[in-house]
């Protein structure tokens, strides 16, 4: 198909996708003349899953590309899988040092992570944040959070373990993580009056 | 303080505090002379929350205003709290009715939830939106997504029953859901490392 019909095919104006072929996150199409060139199914693809990193997952231009960088260029094993995917994965970490806080959270549960995992910047500056808006997290508290949401990722590793392929597995750890925050916070919200209504 | 005290005590511009003042994000100040005015601590909080809600938790200014107005007007018992909070607060919620796959969920899992949520319309857009990036959610796996969800949300209803008022309650449903949305997305990621070494 020719660039006008992907247009089409995909909801995205024109100009929006000669922006993402000069920006690299759209692959060239097959060219057929000086000035034309051919697309096809995986420009579709393409297209609609750098539609949903921006538009839903609220991802910027240079995340998008972060990430599919990581598809394109998977690790050789799954052994660190998600420690490749999380540094590839858009994280607002900032530059300053991981708290006590998270540190000792990470050593009470006995949990193996690297000890400048961008995942622990990004915990420390959310638990920081949420105190200046004065809510205060305990370590008890905090704990309670982090052993919900081992729940949560038991599930992501089992979901990326069925993937076919490290190529596979990769596009599920890192698509999925981002694809799957806004579900899962919708889902605390419906959760949150389910317990209300429960408990009232 | 004057105005200029407490952008220094919160370190947001003055220009900014009257931005805030003319969008009802702040409370006037005591009037002292006919151009000048007297700030004290309860603004300087204000202030902080008002930071925190936009820079961290990405609400918008109307999003701000909705929350302040809910926290200023509680709700006479605790029955209906996370109902009037979630009605309270910023969901991208769409227009567009919830999707049977929502419905079942909450049917399937038993819960009682409202059927004109907004969570529920959350939850149909970014089930959808996942899948328009190639994320599928089958029945199952949103199941226990949606439990382990439910383990947050028991934490958060804990933390809520211990508030001394309706007014402290109020205030911890809102802003606990809203500021501690990051931390769990951080936790999200630091437990998929961990799930991922101890499975390697």
């Amino acid at each position: 198909m020719r660039i006008s019909e992907l247009g089409e095919a995909t909801g995205v104006p024109v100009h929006t996708l000669k922006y993402y072929l000069r920006e690299g996150l759209l692959m060239p199409g097959r060219a057929t003349s000086r000035t034309r060139a051919e697309y096809g199914d995986e420009h579709v693809e393409r297209v609609r899953l750098v539609r949903a990193l921006v538009d839903q997952g609220g991802v910027s231009i240079a995340g998008v590309r972060a990430i599919l960088d990581a598809l394109d260029a998977p690790p050789p094993s799954r052994h660190d899988l998600y420690g490749v995917a999380a540094c590839a994965m858009p994280t607002p970490a900032g530059d300053r040092p991981v708290d006590a806080v998270a540190v000792a959270l990470v050593e009470d549960l006995g949990w193996q992570v690297s000890p400048d995992a961008p995942a622990l910047h990004s915990l420390s500056a959310a638990v920081r944040a949420a105190e200046a808006a004065g809510v205060g997290l305990s370590p008890g508290l905090l704990r309670r959070y982090a052993e919900a949401m081992r729940g949560v990722a038991d599930v992501d590793l089992t979901v990326a373990e069925r993937a076919s392929s490290p190529q596979e597995a990769m596009r599920t750890v890192v698509i999925g993580t981002v694809m799957v925050d806004p579900v899962l916070l919708a889902l605390r919200r419906v959760a949150q009056e389910a317990v209300s209504a429960r408990r009232a």
